[in-house]
């Protein structure tokens, strides 16, 4: 959540919420009824047809569109709720789960497609995961379309296709052949849609001026990506259909590169939803990622998937109450300090004892005369403690005197010195 | 919500949730079959009877008690989620609010009382309110016992009495009396009563020795507050009681100094209720806090009830897109800065229209040879721009090259120097 809220804030998108519990009518509406079955729906007491949110788009829509005219656009607007489905559990896939979804809304050009990837990406990168653990796929529905257009695929053939590409590298190919036959394809247009998914389509000579047209926004969508510094961890892949049919221009998946897991997050342009649930007429990109799949891909790497432990831990150094602990614990969190100290009377040991198992990063300990002069002594806690070089902060407390107000000034100086 | 959880930082609080939807059982057992009919409660899927959960506590004593070995002590968590209630909507009372709790599990000692009333006033501290604007009362409830049982009251007519003082500054002196002779009491024992809201109760002389055991740690809680700097901000009011029949020492709530408003916020210790609840046998402490009243408070007051900004705004000094523009702010994001600029082409007014209608602090313009020079010119806006002087930012940046290496450099110093 704090990685999530972090990243959210460097690419300055507005947290917003929304209530858990919405009228039935806003799922089945986009969805169809069909949808009903993964509900965890029921009657209220007072007879309304409601269900717990299953996911986040309907309510954003429902919001921006009460209040389109007031809202600043493009809107970038991020939530990391709770998401609700009435299903059996399985690895990746629980009954209540957290999940973020960061929306752009009310620009229609792939700039807005580029800034959503690359917080994508950013969380990955904050999490410490590199390019090599976590790939981002993406394709461009319009392109398809183009490309589908261009091997002879009518429009009525279409979403039968895009039903076949999204599972074209998860199913043998023989299946993959014979549903595209299924769906209608003559030979020539069957090999034509084989041979989408490995070509380098960018690249192609001999397009079609609809194709041509189509690979315009996806160059410039590439070299945003580079502009924003994430190129490395992004290619084109047909294959990206992503199964909702509400997909209007970019879609993207990010995956771990071992292909163990289901995809970490997923999004894409909807310019058309918004309008369709009853709203305005507003174009909008947007993607999700759930905390399951990235909580396995990070335990499978040894990745921190909680770091929550305070900067300090304030000691006095007798087996006494000392109100100056209170006051020191005060004065650092007043300087944006993680502060943490013993609630009892304890002896020296089990105070370090118990800021080491609090995770403390520094452990300052008030010395004899701390009264008069102040005096404190700090040493650094947990790993970094073994390390030949001391942390920035214990440089910078190096050649001062070893006093609270030392301590203050280094901080006041570089807050940031902070872990 | 930032301000909630800052705090709970500075404080070393470690944020947890649970969820939402609960067996109802979990809140009839702690508050008895009458509580369903303010319940948002239903009959699911799976024939379960389930609640959407009216307050935190039953939740946070659950997910203790399954985990009571493993979890260091003093357990110190928070979480902010949403409470509902099935009840007809009135002002400060709403049927779907946020709810911020901040709880200490595993310590009897008071230390933990005043740390968790040193939390409720650095978030009213946070807002930019004053010990002039909102005032802590507290009491004890071991302190209310010994009193009560000097002057004469039965341990069997607490309960009564204590339903009295709960209301005795809400209504008139009258009813009071009438009350707490219904509830048995004789003359001396209502007079002593009735004196005891008014008296300065810690001066008091002559007390029982049960009195002067049960002073003895409201006095150290009084010097903890000190030491934590609130103690301007508190006093005690033998008034307070606090509803809910569980408590067991110090209770505590905030209100508008001007008494306009419901409580801002209240809490105190009990100790026996996860044992009753079916849990470990864990002395507690905690407080409860909305959302709505502290809005309403914050609006009165005309201070900010959301503050979410970018830190820079990026402009290039022409209507062509600029890859420039995106770089720029990809390397300030990674300085840790929140950034936004323009999705699409714009000339430079607009631009910095759009980035004011943002807030954002500052303005950064690219000018011409921004790609060999790295040039770049910083304007600060909103209100901080019409001031005299200029903030320690422009100040810093005021003696260095005007590129994007100096701003770059200055947060490096820095990073607390963003708003």
């Amino acid at each position: 959540m704090k990685v999530w809220r972090a990243v959210a804030d460097r690419f300055a998108f507005v947290e917003f919420d929304g209530p858990p519990l919405e009228p039935l009518e806003l799922y089945t509406k986009k969805s169809g009824e069909e949808i009903v079955g993964q509900l965890y729906n029921f009657t209220d007491k007072g007879g309304r047809e409601v269900a717990l949110r299953p996911e986040m788009t309907p309510t954003l829509a429902r919001m921006v569109s009460a209040k389109a005219n007031a809202l600043r656009k493009p809107i970038r607007w991020f939530c990391a709720p709770q998401m609700f489905r009435y299903e059996r559990q399985q690895r990746g896939r629980l009954r209540e789960h957290y999940q973020v979804n960061y929306d752009i809304i009310g620009e229609a050009d792939v700039t807005a497609d580029a800034e959503l990837l690359a917080v994508a990406i950013d969380i990955m990168r904050e999490f410490g995961l590199t390019s090599r653990d976590v790939r981002a796929r993406f394709s461009d529905r319009r392109l398809l379309r183009a490309l589908l257009h261009q091997a002879g695929v009518t429009e009525g053939q279409i979403p039968g296709v895009f039903a076949v590409l999204d599972k074209i590298k998860r199913q043998p190919e023989n299946v993959s052949l014979e549903r595209l036959a299924a769906a209608g394809l003559n030979a020539t247009a069957i090999d034509a849609v084989m041979s989408m998914t490995t070509a380098d389509t960018l690249g192609v000579s001999g397009a079609s001026a609809e194709v041509e047209r189509a690979l315009e926004p996806v160059r410039r969508y590439r070299e945003h990506l580079s502009h924003l510094g994430v190129n490395e961890w992004v290619e084109l892949d047909l294959s990206i259909v992503r199964g909702l049919a509400y997909y209007t221009g970019v879609v993207f998946e990010l995956f771990d590169a071992k292909g163990e897991l289901r995809a970490i997050a997923g999004g894409g342009r909807y310019d058309n939803l918004l309008e369709s649930l009853g709203g305005e007429n507003l174009p909008a990109a947007g993607f999700a990622m759930g905390d399951v799949v990235l909580t396995e891909l990070l335990r499978d790497r040894g990745l921190n998937v909680t770091v929550n432990s305070p900067d300090f831990w304030v000691a006095g150094d007798s087996s006494e109450h000392d109100p100056n602990v209170m006051r020191t614990a005060t004065a650092l969190r007043r300087a944006g300090a993680s502060v943490e100290y013993a609630l009892r009377k304890q002896q020296l040991p089990k105070q370090r004892k118990a800021a080491q198992s609090a995770g403390a990063a520094y452990f300052v300990i008030l010395e004899d005369g701390f009264d008069k002069s102040g005096a404190i002594r700090v040493e650094e806690l947990g790993e970094s403690g073994g390390r030949d070089a001391a942390s920035p902060l214990m440089r910078a407390l190096a050649d001062r005197p070893a006093t609270l107000q030392s301590l203050l000034a280094v901080l006041g100086d570089n807050p940031g010195m902070l872990p």
